[in-house]
């Protein structure tokens, strides 16, 4: 079902929601649609930038099957998993699994900060449990633990853990985990941040989660089919456009919640899907919303004339 | 039902487990007994001591609803709800309300990082649609962010915010806070760390969160009490008998989860209940056992001749 | 020379400037004669508060030489060595040590964050090269480690080291240090941050380092005498007054500047000497320094007349 | 004399020690003869890796006149001098102007840690001071401040500021600051981690700052040139052979320190210089100097047989 190492642009998706306890359906089948047009090479549901953490239980098992269903296997789907509850990992691993997806991700557990033994025994004991492979999430900004280098080189050794995907930002960190990898070519290696994604599918990472896939699929699929390729020239291109998006859109608003606000208002903006944020977060208010409404006509992007700070769907 | 301001020594009970998803019935029911019978002025349910991010959620209802019935009024209890998903904390502290509990008790949502704004907007709405009068809990080695005193006294405007836990061990925002708070006598302001409850109550604080009053309650309501009283001698003696004991029983092992190991292993050896730790963390092994067990009798305290590491209930 | 252990209220002394490379000489003479009017227990150079790392080396001996000099015995003088560069630290050592100082205080190394084993080689080498006693200074928030209680403890046993100013507000690490070195009765362990005062000398710490006494310095020596006498009402009422003049003063402007440049400014606009700060810091200007003089007024504190945002000499 | 930008490869020269007060003047001729031999196209000295902080001043600016005059101009030799007295910097600046430097290099002053703002004055004054055009030194975890990207962008208006070196290893921020900068084209991006190198050069940043160049210089000329070249397969290969030595030279021991301590200690073991280290720090012991020399071998280096823990010169 997966063909191992994972290999591509996978885009941690949105979930569109019309209010706390309710997923905006319509929105949502536009966005998984938008994306797959694409040519993404898999989607990723219910990571940090699909609010998953603060998104209610039921909700994210539906947002499991039904996008499962609307992507009917086109795409590999992984399904993020991170949870302090184990018992809720394993049973949102197994509406995964029964749904189809190929693969599940966890972060470490994050409100008690585990030690790298602890790390080393929680993923092994996930894993063993898991009816599907498993890919490690280092996120330390939001765990507080960075997965060492040497403990995600032991987990590489659990046949049902073949992956990690990194938003630490640290490229010494990240080519550390490449170079003592080496040997397992299985074992792939996704970088989070989209500002970097050139940087190292040149020098053979295996591919990034990349939340601006959001709103341009198509661009992060060719900056990587050229760094594949090897074309530089074509990379760096791409990837200042890229930056460019980054600096136009991401940092609109303060706070962690930031990229996911600028994102979700972006994608109002362009008719795909609503912009409301599961609580404790807020959508942007107009103010924000004209701002980032004047950059992506900057950036070329077709908005909307709605008024409302939600799209209907 | 809730007195205000909160006075005393709160205990945040550890949970006693005998598997990752079974409650040690016995055990919970001697410890309950064991730590009223020290006197002490409240009880609090699935903190971080508690273990509570990490047990499932009907364990957690489980909890609550047998403590209560339990306890039958002869002390306020206080239920921890924080948790990443709003609806959870609802939940819990619906039936926390249904069950008699006299608060409920609230750190930050502890993925993403919330800014200052956004802890205001937060806690008021969680307090507006709350059955029962809330506790904020500042934990920023957990959180990730500290609760500023500005924070604090714009929150302490809504009436149903009736305190503050201050779990930071910082001694100069605990001032802080107390000092922008005078005029309000009704907020309560608690201190988790047992090893400064001398040193604030002595100033005034309302009490503290010591979760060593698990083993050893009437020691912390002593210490309570000659506070109070302004028994300068009495608490500087009392307080150097905490830091015994934390020296001896907090230390062994590491991690963060080292406090909460030492006390279950310490109840376990008491023969009071099991010493079982939901996962991702595992009980201390048999070395770290006879070393809690030589550190329990150079206190003077009986243990159990178990050559198990968990005690049957 | 040096009474063990050091008792009381010993205020980092802030230096008067009137440029980069000019003390302000009279106004330095007012202020040492102005915190001796306190009848303080001992006075400290070039600490922190005294902006000590930004000084020229000339310009750091001046101040000890000419403070020793005035002060005449009349209390102990306390001088800070902290530096990256051990000979510096020595040769301000001698000089100190030549002018009739009574010890040192040095921090830990500042650019590279030593280890504790380091820390501990660190010190017993410093110490034992030293002409005069050594007091260790925690300051984890400038020099980025701590000094683990057990790195204190191990020092404690050189003869030369003969206290502790501990400056991280964190209220378990001091009781920590305190209880674990209670053995050592001539150690002394003195508290940083002002608005703890009254915390730890009523449970039996030795004093504080308390920057507020370069403003009023009999209010602190008042306060850590009514601690001493164990009159807790007193200490309340004094540490009161203590959190209101921190709120007023302290929190000007932001940055880690924010407590000198608000100390400095009150001791201009009291007409004591010159608020310059050396490079690279501002001094406030008008905006700051007439919001610190309405608080200085309604702390009940005259100020002078000037208009000029320093106090000529 | 300084062609804008500077590009290539600046090695960060370590400092030989014959002890705390003594250059080894033989090995640092022959480590620079040795560096320059590799065609590097500069030379960093009095960095962090030079231990700059630790050294008394008289060795620095002996350091910058003896290496002056070696070099004789074949490479622009820069010179850093970040300190937290800012007449010191001015001091060696001088020194290094006389000397026939060719530019100087500053990280944030690194006890108070400065706001942005503070920051931009900081460095636009120096820069107006300086008789050479200065590099900006982004070194967050030994400073503790990031020179934020925005920061960064306002500086490059001073025409006398004419670069950054970042070893922050985040390379989202070294992404964005060139991004910002991408109309400066005269502004020098540098990296500090040898790790990223190849990374960052492919993708047009103008060089790195290689502390692993004290060893290996032409290793990293080579990676440098092939990735200017866009020879993405080399750059792969070289890189590698980068992550190898970093592996088994820079991680024995531990501490902020254990990098210099590998890179002083092959020295020593290639027969260049003495692996003395200045105060605070001390050079590996024999098991660590063993384990070296055997990973040494392993790298395929010749070794010199001394049994000494230094050499002579």
């Amino acid at each position: 079902m997966l063909i191992k190492p994972l290999r591509g642009v996978v885009p941690p998706m949105v979930t569109p929601l019309k209010d706390n306890e309710t997923l905006d359906i319509g929105g949502l089948e536009r966005l998984v649609e938008h994306i797959l047009s694409g040519h993404v090479h898999g989607l990723f549901l219910l990571g940090t930038t699909g609010e998953a953490p603060n998104l209610s239980y039921p909700m994210r098992h539906e947002v499991v099957k039904r996008v499962c269903k609307q992507v009917r296997g086109r795409v590999p789907v992984l399904v993020g998993i991170t949870d302090t509850v184990l018992i809720e990992s394993l049973d949102l691993a197994q509406t995964a699994y029964a749904a189809g997806a190929a693969a599940v991700v966890a972060a470490p557990p994050y409100y008690f900060a585990p030690g790298q033994p602890e790390l080393v025994e929680y993923y092994n004991r996930l894993a063993d449990r898991l009816p599907l492979p498993l890919f490690l999430y280092n996120m330390p900004s939001h765990t507080k633990v960075m997965i060492d280098p040497e403990t995600a080189y032991k987990l590489s050794e659990n046949e049902n853990i073949v992956g990690l995907k990194d938003s630490s930002a640290n490229i010494v960190y990240f080519n550390k985990v490449r170079h003592l990898l080496r040997a397992r070519p299985d074992f792939a290696l996704l970088i989070g941040p989209e500002e970097a994604l050139g940087n190292v599918v040149l020098m053979g990472a295996h591919g990034g989660v990349s939340g601006g896939a959001n709103l341009f699929p198509q661009l992060f699929v060719d900056l990587y089919d050229a760094a594949v390729a090897g074309d530089v020239a074509k990379v760096c291109k791409l990837q200042e456009r890229v930056m460019t998006i980054s600096a136009a859109l991401y940092g609109v608003g303060q706070h962690m919640s930031s990229f996911i606000k600028g994102v979700k208002c972006s994608l109002a903006l362009m008719g795909i899907c609503s912009d409301f944020m599961v609580e404790p977060f807020n959508h942007f208010r107009k103010e924000e919303r004209e701002l980032i409404r004047r950059r992506l006509i900057e950036l070329g992007v077709e908005t909307v004339d709605s008024g409302q700070s939600t799209v209907d769907s």
